[in-house]
């Protein structure tokens, strides 16, 4: 990889550059001005203005620590000049809340999506087939492949397919505790989500997450939208089959159409997802999808950020960024809740700059949280919600879940995000349905070596003389894209049938 | 259902026997030569002989509680006049220990089992694609439905096929806990099973179980055997596709034939199971199988029990068995672990009969254990292991898993079982490779709903005049057939590919 920018600049307001390659002594930055006198390694961070001691040291556009000493312009910033105040970790609800600014001009934020009955607005046109248990698993998919493999659906072209959303649990759970509440979020958040025009609940029958619970617990009841089967009731897996697939056949002409029109952004919900990440995720990928999902929200549509383990340490900055004591605190319940559920299963939470992260240049615990927190953007936080619970509000929300890449998927689709930027550096092959993701790259090597499953190359920011801005620009555009109808690269693969992963708490008994 | 037989011998040894269906005051029951004197409900138990104050009341061969009062022969046994002692739950490792009187005669306790290079038998012979995380359960799936629905195996007829072992897991997990050890253990009892010719471990590359970390553990290297592949390394997931798919038809000419010769029922290891019980199960098919698994023992073979939190309460009796103090106190010790998983979990473990189970005819905690151990037979036990943990023993086995089927399974067959039966009264669509399931209906009605799922019918035990012992030697000559080759109801329907769920332990993060 030739590296043709020697530093980049991930936020405007910072006061600080990363080294995008070793920068040797004497080099003066491109576009900052300013000349280094002693090589600073890759991934360390360089003064581009004088800060004095006592000052605040800005990098992805926040505090991430304060001046120690006197620090020069091109000097290099680490643990020798810049250390955490002794309350940069305090809880300070709202301290940092600006309400965004949206922007007036739609000119070019729209897309092409299918507005729903209820006002809703799919990216996709899927009809899901929700197991209840693993039980069923099997069923539905022979039912999806046969579906899929034949015929019937080509009338009906604007249909994108029949999801099967097999798993594991379901059953030998309690079903009163958290476990239960977080699958049947889940699935109903997948039966009732604006990418899919119909659902069939498929059960075995007598396992714990009941047909009949669902029906109870959010009243809906059977019709051209829901429908329900169990094995049991149906006289076994064969019969099960063929009744589901002619289910499917006789609502597909009842399903009506899905005319795609132009829509307003503010009615996206992207989910912000990274894995596998790099040295270069937090100076590439995760600033540029930052400053996109600041793009979304200004134009007054919905990011998730989750993954809660991530952002562990950095908590109260988005706590300090909430629109509303009540959502500073949910944050900070959640917070509580996972450092009990990390004891109670023998773990431990901890996000401390490691030895081998100080190595890479990242001095403190807020950085270190910051480069995952990064592609979530500056945006106040308007709210805080539980593992796949449906998200109403506009803005930056967080939903809490692992930061296990298809559990914490699964939740934000759940919750009804109808497209997913996912961040790697390593390189990832996730996909979802019926919601799509687009994998971004953080380097140029990955993007090049993995060419069927990177959707966008974030790694020319270092190495092709791209900017953050611009690198979020096209991320913008691409979202659009994919939003309208264009296929991802993980969907023309396929994916997406594997990686419905409920997040499972709870003993399996 | 007709009921032809008012009541169930359940063991020669029991002095009580069980209403198959209300049984009316004047009944004189068959075989046994005792008039009931008053009505009698379906599943409570009789006394076919007096049993004074104070003596044992003994059901499925075992100690279910003791006369409160002197007891009549027709008299019906329940809460009134059976109680358990005080001391009727103390561990006392071994007392009931009795060495397992060998069969001399072999003749007709064979199969028809194809031998290792390394003297192991097998039942099936599949190639095995283990994902080390659910980040490759698509490449893994692509890669054995590019196989199996291909030519490719037409000239190697010798082969079942590609079985694709896709979960959920395998990273977002701690890698030096139980669960990480549980996951192990499972992905290396699966890719060294017998019913298993080679395998080929594909992961992502990044995850926390990591292929190298299974090199380590359990030195092997890459061969006719083993290979391995990640995502990262081979370019994506169309290359790894791709060269996965290359890969199996390279070694196919490599593996050798499989030809099935006949091998003695010792070289057997048979897992029980059940899933979706009923009022019949304790009655029918637990205790008829609980007898075949004792004469598969008698012929040297090898039973495993499991289901943990379904013999709570009872695990004293299994101890009072046990072939040493070692192998007593392991149980106790899964016991007490169990008691801590559920308690750290928000749950609780608890067997004591609730009032349902009292109105259907259960008297104490032993009965209604007893009514899952049955399947298990009388045994002595031979050895505890854990979740997946290779069996080396014969005789009757206990290996700790939960009661959740696809779960236990899992466990099972990791552990080494080429063939599981499995119980059910309500129904079961469950199916497994690369070990098959034999699946036993406790009542006629549903051996008749669900006839595709259904092998065997213990029904009759009730409604046909069958006995369980009779039964016990069709279920024994079922089990011989179905490790022949015979393809069982589940194989016929291709279930398997879904129901590999190894038992997830610890925080997701
Ligand atoms: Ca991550
Ligand atoms: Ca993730
Ligand atoms: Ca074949
Ligand atoms: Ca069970
Ligand atoms: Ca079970």
């Amino acid at each position: 990889m030739e590296t043709k920018q020697r530093a980049v600049r991930l936020s405007v307001a910072d006061n600080v550059v990363v080294a995008a390659a070793s920068v040797p002594s004497g080099t003066v930055l491109e576009g900052e001005g300013v000349v280094v006198p002693r090589m600073v390694p890759m991934g360390h961070k360089i003064a581009t203005r004088p800060i004095p001691s006592g000052e605040a040291v800005v990098k992805f556009g926040q505090v991430i620590g304060y001046a120690t000493k006197d620090i020069a312009p091109g000097e290099h910033v680490h643990v020798q000049n810049c250390a955490m105040g002794a309350h940069d970790q305090n809880y300070r609800i709202g301290a940092d809340y600006r309400p965004v600014q949206l922007r007036n001009d739609w000119t070019g934020a729209t897309f092409r999506g299918i507005r729903r009955p209820d006002g809703r607005v799919g990216t996709r046109n899927f009809i899901a087939l929700c197991a209840t248990v693993n039980c069923s698993a099997s069923v539905i998919r022979y039912v999806a492949d046969r579906i899929n493999g034949s015929c019937v659906l080509d009338a009906y072209p604007h249909i994108d397919g029949v999801v099967a959303l097999a798993h594991g649990t379901g059953c030998g759970m309690s079903g009163n505790d958290e476990g239960a509440e977080n699958l049947e979020r889940v699935l109903w958040g997948y039966a009732t989500h604006p990418n899919v025009c119909a659902a069939i609940f498929i059960g075995l029958g007598c396992e714990v997450m009941q047909i009949g619970r669902l029906k109870a617990k959010y009243g809906f009841s059977e019709g051209t939208r829901f429908h329900t089967l169990t094995i049991q009731e149906t006289g076994g897996t064969r019969k099960t089959i063929e009744t589901a697939v002619r289910m499917v056949e006789e609502i597909l002409p009842d399903l009506g159409g899905a005319v795609r029109e132009d829509v307003p952004a503010s009615e996206l919900m992207l989910a912000l997802q990274c894995g596998g990440s790099d040295g270069y995720s937090g100076i590439t990928a995760n600033p540029a999808l930052g400053r996109a999902a600041d793009m979304l929200v200004e134009y007054g549509g919905t990011v998730v950020l989750s993954e809660t383990p991530e952002i562990y340490g950095a908590e109260h900055l988005l706590v300090r960024r909430a629109a509303s004591t009540e959502v500073g605190q949910k944050l900070i319940d959640r917070i509580r809740w996972w450092e009990d559920y990390t004891t109670r299963n023998k773990g431990e939470m901890n996000n401390n700059p490691s030895p081998g992260n100080k190595a890479g240049g990242l001095t403190t615990i807020l950085e270190k949280s910051l480069g995952a927190t990064a592609k979530g953007g500056n945006s106040p936080l308007a709210d805080v919600v539980l593992y796949g619970e449906k998200i109403t509000s506009h803005g930056l929300v967080f939903m809490d879940s692992p930061g296990y890449d298809p559990a914490s998927a699964t939740g934000q689709i759940a919750s009804g995000a109808q497209l997913i930027c996912f961040t790697t550096g390593r390189g990832s092959a996730f996909g979802s349905k019926p919601a799509p993701t687009i994998k971004l790259a953080t380097n140029s090597r990955l993007y090049e070596s993995m060419p069927d499953d990177m959707d966008l190359n974030c790694g020319d920011i270092i190495d092709g003389g791209a900017s953050v801005e611009s690198k979020a620009e096209e991320i913008f555009r691409k979202v659009l894209a994919v939003a309208s109808g264009e296929r991802s690269k993980s969907e023309l693969l396929g994916l997406g049938d594997n990686e419905f992963v409920p997040w499972q708490i709870g003993a399996v008994m």
